[in-house]
C-alpha cells in the first residue's frame, strides 16, 4: 500500500483501529510536552491517574507562558511542575529556556515519532517529519501514563509547493495563503501534508512556521517529509543520530490536493480579528503602526531573528513605534548575542523581551487604546493582546521589521535585496536550563503553592439532563472567549474556582453569575465552537459551573474532545436553523439520557416553547463510555 | 568661606535664603527628570500651571517603571508623556532605553548642576558631583515651569573613606555600612558628602550606587566630588566638555563626620524587611535561595553586570534558583551584547529582562510563596516584591552572582580571585531611543488615553478642621504602605479614583471604605511616616479620600513636602506619648484653624475623650501660605 508521510507514522503507532478516514484510531504516543498554563492541571490529572513514572520515551515540561510573575502564583506553579517532573521522570525546561515548540524542535523532536502536547501549536514539530498533535491536558496526562491517544483518522490534504519564494516573501506567507483558502474551520479532521519541489527550499524552522500555524486551520496537524534538510538541521543540533528518512510513497492517496506556486506568492497579512482574514500587504495603504511585536512559536527562530537583525542593521525604528522582540529560545538568544545580531536589534531600538510566549498570549505589551499592532504571531483574536480595542495584524518577520522602520505597514520586497542570511555552521548547544528527572524511585517532595486547587470532576451520567439555556453565542467562538487568558487571569490556571468568574465574559459579562444562580445549565452556540487554543480550562471551568451539555452548529476538534474527557455532552443541531428557535433561559431537557446516549441522534425538548429538536451526537463508542462515566478520569478509576 | 561640595553647588543656585542649616532655601533647578509612574501626574500638574515651554536647561521624561504593559493603560500613559514632552520641550526616553537614573548618569548629568527628579533615587547623579534631589511630581512640575525648589538647608555629614575595598567587597557594601550606622531615619535633612582617599578608588557608577541608596537613609541627597575620575567617566561618554572640577575646600565645615575604613569592610546584606537591617554575609549560614535578581538603579551598570558575567562565565546556576537580570540601560545591554558578557550570562542560565526597574518595583518576578529572594536592589520592604510572604535580602552583584551558583547566600570573596574587570575604552553611545522635543511653537497634539483622569485638588483652608481618626499606624510606614505599588496597581498611576480603593490597605484593608463612609478624616501615625519612594500618590490619594491632616511622631522629608504641596496638614506630636491616648474613630478637631496655622504649636481637641494635645507645625512661611491656599497649585493660580 502506498502511504503518505502521515499515514506511515500513524501506521507505525496504531494501537486500535485502521487507516480508514473518519474512523476512530488509537495511537501510541512517543513523546509529550506541556507548557505551564495548561501544565499544572495536566500534572494534577496525571497524579490522579496514579502511575509512578511516565511511560513515554520522552516527556518534557516547559515554562514559557506565565513568565511575568506579577504575583507568587506563577513561581509557585513553576515549582510544582518542577518537582512533579523530577519525581515522575519528566524533563523540566526552566523559565528562560524558551518557548516549548521552538525548544522541542531544536532539542527533542524526532522524525517519525508521535508527540502529544497540551498546547494547540504542538504541530510545530511537524516541520521535522514528526506526527505532532495538540490536545487537552487530560489526554496528555493519559499519554504520559502510557494510554493511547484517540482521534478520528484524518483526511489528508496534499499541499504541493512549486517554485521558490521571492525576496521579501517567507514561510509565514505560505501558511497565510493556506489560511486564506481554507479559513479557520477548513482543517477540521484533516492533516495538511506538504510536498513538492518547493519543500526543498524551506529549512526546518521555516517548515515549522507553516506546521505551527496550521493549528489556525483547525487541522489535526500538519507535516513535512523528513529529508536531507531535516538531516542537516538535526546535525547542526548535534542530533543527526535521530534522523530517519520519511517521504510519501509515489502514488500515495490524498483526499484533497492544492497547489501553491511560491513564485506567485506576495507578502501577506492577516487583518483583524481572525488569522484567516488574509490579504496581500500591497493592498493595504497608509496604515500607521503603533507597535511591532516579533516572536512567538511561529516566528522566533534563529533565521527569523537574523533576518530582522539584518533589516534593522544600522537603522533606527520609527519614533512612533515600540518594537518588542521575544527570541524563541535560549539557544536563539545566545546565538544572536554571540554573532552580533542581538546588538543590531538593540542598536536599532528594539526592546528585547524574555524567551517566552509573552505578548502572543497577552502576557504584556498590550498596545495603546485603539492601537495598531503588527505581530509575527499566529492569532489576532480580538482582545487577546490585552487591549480590547486594539487591531492586530499578523505578518512575517520581514514585513514586521521593515514596518517598524517606516512606521507604516510596508511591503518588504524592495528592502531585502542586500539581505543575506544563512543557516549557522552549528547551533550553540547548551541544555543547562533543562533539569533532568530524578532516578527512578528517588524520593522527591512535590511542592504545592496555595494557588493550586483541585480540578473539578463531573458525575456519572444521570437519567435526564435538563437545564436552562444560560447563553447563546455566535459562530467561531474561541477558547479565548470561553476562558479568557490575559495577563490578569493566566496566573490562575491552577485555580478553577477563581477562573470561573470570568468564563465566557467576553460574550456576556453576566454569564458566570447566571450559571451559578441556576446551578448550571446548557450552552447554545454557532459553528466552530471552541476553536483556537487547546486550553482544557474551556471545559474544566464549565464543568465547575455545572454545564451539562453544549449544543452547537459544530465544534472544533480539540475542544470537543476536552468536553467529552470532562463529561460535558457536545451535541450538534441536525437542523442548524433550530439555533434560531431557542432563546436564552429556555428550559431544555433530554429525557431518557441513558438510552439516548447510545444513539447518534438525540431529542431535546424545549419545555418553555413546547418544541423538540433533533441533535447529533457524533462520537465513538469509547467516547460514549466516557460520557456515561462522567469523564475520562472517572472511567480510568473504574 | 570654606565650602563643601554640596555647599558650593547650593550657593551657586540660591534664589532665596542663606547657607544656614535648618533654614529654608529656594534653589534654582537646572535639570529635571521624571519616570512614568510619577510622570503622568507631574505632567498633568505642569499643564495646569500653564507655561508654554519648560524653563530648565534640560528636562527628561523616562519610561522605566510600567513596562510590562499587561493592559492598554501603560502604553496610553507612555504616549501621553511622549506627546506632552514633545510639545513642551522635554526629551523623551522611550521604553527600552533604560532606568532613568542610570541613563541620566550616562547621558545627561552635569557636575555642579542641580537636578530635581520625581523619583526618590534621583540622588544617583550625586555620583558625578551633581546636586540631585528626589521630590514629588508637583515640585518637579513647578521646577520645569521655572519655579525654585524649596528645602530646609541640610546638615552636612562628612563620610570619610579610607583604604581600599577587598576582593568581593563593593560599593554596595559601603552604603549598606552607612545604613547600618544611620538607619532609615538617620539621614533626615542631611546631605551625605563622601570624601577621603577611598573616593579615588571608586568609579562614577560605583559612587552612584552609594548616592542612589543614600535615599534609604531619608537623606536630602548624597554627593561625591567631581574629580579626575568624574572627568574620565564623562570622557568615555563623549561628554568631557561638561566636566567641572568640584572638591570641598580644605577646612570646610561639616556638621557630622564618620569614617569608613574600606579595608575592614566585609560583604554585607540587608535582611528582611528593611534596608537598614544590615549584617555581614558571613554571619548568615545555610540560607537557601529561590531567586536571585540583579539590576535596579542601584546596581545595573556596565561594571556591575560585567562582574556578574565573569563570575558566571562557563558555569551553570543552581537548578533551584531562578536568576533574573535587568540591565540598567540600553547602553549597558548593548555593550554586554557586543563584548560577549551577555552571552556569558545567558549561557549560565540567567533570564535577561528588559532594561527597566522591573522586579525592584514589583513589576514581575515575584518570588514563590514564603520564598527567599536575593536582590541587588535598594529596598526590601515587605510585599514590595509582589509576594507578601517572601523574604528579600539586599546584596551586591558579587554576592548575588556567587549565590546564584551555589544556591545559598554566599560570601563571594574566595570566588573573586581570577575576576578582573576594567572600565571600557569607550562607552557605546547611541541615543536613538531618546526623542527630541519639537521646535518651539510647533503644533503637537497631546494624546490622552481613557486611563488618564484629572488629579484631585484641595480646597482652601477652612475655619475649623475636624474629623474622625480613620486609622492609627506604627512607625516607619512607607509610601508603599500608603499607596501600594504592585504590578496590578502601577498601571493606574494616572487614575486616582481607581487607586483610592487601595490606600493604606497593607495596614488595614477597611481604610478606604472607612474614609469614604466618613467623608474623610485624620490619620494618626508613628515615627518616620512616609519614608521610601517619593510617590506623590501617597498624598494625592489621601486628598481624594478627604484626609485633612496627618498627625505623626515624625515625617519623612519628601512625603511631608508632598502633603503640604497638596494641602494636607502634617502635624507632629509635641509629646509622642499622646499617640497612645488616641483611638481609632475618636473625633478630633482643630478649632480656629486660620489663626492656629500661623503658629508653631497647634492644639487639637479630642472631642470623644474630652482631651487636648499639643502638636507642632514645623513649616516655613511659604509652606503656611501653601496650606492656607489649599496646596501649591491653588497658590500658583492666585
Amino acid at each position: 500500500m502506498k502511504l503518505t508521510v502521515a499515514e506511515k507514522i500513524i501506521k507505525d503507532h496504531l494501537v486500535t483501529g485502521d487507516l480508514i478516514r473518519g474512523s476512530e484510531i488509537g495511537l501510541k504516543i512517543d513523546q509529550t510536552l506541556t507548557q505551564d498554563s495548561t501544565g499544572t492541571m495536566a500534572y494534577l490529572q496525571f497524579e490522579a491517574i496514579g502511575v509512578d513514572r511516565v511511560k513515554t520515551k520522552k516527556s518534557v515540561a516547559y515554562i514559557d507562558h506565565n513568565m511575568l510573575q506579577t504575583g507568587p502564583e506563577n513561581a509557585d506553579d513553576h515549582l510544582y511542575i518542577q518537582t512533579v517532573a523530577k519525581k515522575y521522570g519528566i524533563y523540566f525546561s526552566k523559565p528562560g529556556n524558551g518557548i516549548c515548540h521552538q525548544v522541542h524542535l531544536e532539542r527533542f523532536g524526532v522524525p517519525g515519532e508521535t508527540l502529544l502536547g497540551s498546547d494547540s501549536h504542538t504541530p510545530t514539530c511537524g516541520g521535522l517529519g514528526m506526527l505532532a498533535i495538540g490536545a487537552g491536558g487530560l489526554d496528555v496526562a493519559v499519554a504520559m501514563a502510557g494510554g493511547e491517544y484517540y482521534i478520528t483518522m484524518p483526511y489528508i490534504v496534499k499541499v504541493g509547493l512549486t517554485g521558490k519564494l521571492n525576496l521579501g516573501v517567507s514561510a509565514k506567507d505560505i501558511i497565510l495563503e493556506v489560511l486564506k483558502r481554507y479559513k479557520v474551520v477548513g482543517g477540521l479532521n484533516k492533516i495538511f501534508e506538504y510536498t513538492g519541489e518547493g519543500v526543498k527550499s524551506l529549512s526546518v524552522p521555516e517548515r515549522a512556521t507553516i506546521t505551527n500555524m496550521g493549528a489556525e486551520l483547525g487541522a489535526t496537524t500538519s507535516i513535512f517529509p523528513s529529508d536531507e534538510i531535516t538531516y542537516e538541521f538535526l546535525k547542526l543540533q548535534g542530533r543527526e543520530k535521530e534522523y530517519k528518512n520519511i517521504v510519501a510513497d509515489d502514488g500515495a492517496f490524498y483526499d484533497e490536493e492544492i497547489i501553491i506556486n511560491l513564485d506567485e506568492l506576495e507578502p501577506m497579512v492577516a487583518c483583524p480579528h481572525s488569522p484567516d482574514n488574509v490579504v496581500s500587504v500591497s493592498t493595504l495603504k497608509d496604515i500607521k503602526v503603533n507597535q511591532v511585536a516579533i516572536g512567538s512559536c511561529t516566528n522566533s527562530s534563529y533565521m527569523d531573528l537574523m533576518k530582522v537583525a539584518e533589516i534593522l542593521d544600522g537603522k533606527t525604528i520609527s519614533e512612533d513605534v515600540s518594537l518588542v522582540i521575544s527570541p524563541g529560545s535560549k539557544q536563539v538568544l545566545n546565538m544572536l548575542a554571540v554573532n552580533g545580531g542581538l546588538s543590531k536589534l538593540i542598536s536599532a531600538g528594539a526592546r528585547i523581551l524574555e524567551s517566552g510566549c509573552g505578548p502572543c498570549i497577552g502576557m504584556g505589551q498590550a498596545p495603546i487604546t485603539d492601537g495598531i499592532s503588527l505581530r509575527t504571531f499566529n492569532r489576532n483574536f480580538k482582545g487577546r493582546c490585552g487591549t480590547p480595542s486594539a487591531n492586530v495584524y499578523l505578518v512575517s518577520p520581514e514585513v514586521a521589521a521593515v514596518s517598524a522602520l517606516t512606521g507604516y505597514i510596508t511591503d518588504p520586497s524592495i528592502y531585502m535585496e542586500d539581505i543575506n542570511i544563512f543557516m549557522p555552521e552549528r547551533f550553540l548547544i547548551n541544555d543547562n536550563l533543562i533539569v533532568n528527572p530524578a532516578d527512578y524511585g528517588e524520593d522527591i517532595d512535590i511542592i504545592r503553592g496555595p494557588n493550586i486547587k483541585p480540578f473539578p470532576k463531573s458525575k456519572e451520567l444521570g437519567r435526564e439532563i435538563k437545564g436552562k439555556v444560560l447563553i447563546k453565542v455566535r459562530d467561531d467562538i474561541t477558547t479565548d472567549h470561553i476562558m479568557p487568558s490575559d495577563a490578569k487571569l493566566l496566573p490562575y490556571r491552577s485555580n478553577i474556582p477563581y477562573l470561573s468568574d470570568y468564563c465566557l465574559t467576553p460574550c456576556d459579562i453576566e454569564f458566570p453569575k447566571r450559571a451559578k444562580e441556576n446551578g448550571g445549565g446548557i450552552i447554545v452556540a454557532g459553528f466552530n465552537y471552541g476553536q483556537g487554543s487547546s486550553r482544557e480550562h474551556a471545559a474544566l471551568v464549565p464543568v465547575y459551573l455545572g454545564i451539562k451539555s453544549i449544543i452547537a452548529k459544530s465544534f472544533a476538534r480539540i475542544h470537543k474532545q476536552n468536553l467529552i474527557n470532562n463529561g460535558i455532552i457536545p451535541l450538534v443541531f441536525e437542523n442548524a436553523d433550530d439555533f434560531n428557535n431557542i432563546d436564552m433561559l429556555d428550559e431544555l431537557a433530554i429525557e431518557n439520557m441513558l438510552e439516548q446516549i447510545n444513539e447518534d441522534k438525540i431529542i431535546v425538548n424545549n419545555r418553555t416553547k413546547s418544541k423538540a429538536y433533533k441533535l447529533i451526537l457524533d462520537i465513538t463508542e469509547r467516547q460514549r463510555d466516557m460520557l456515561k462515566a462522567g469523564g475520562l478520569l472517572n472511567m480510568k478509576g473504574e
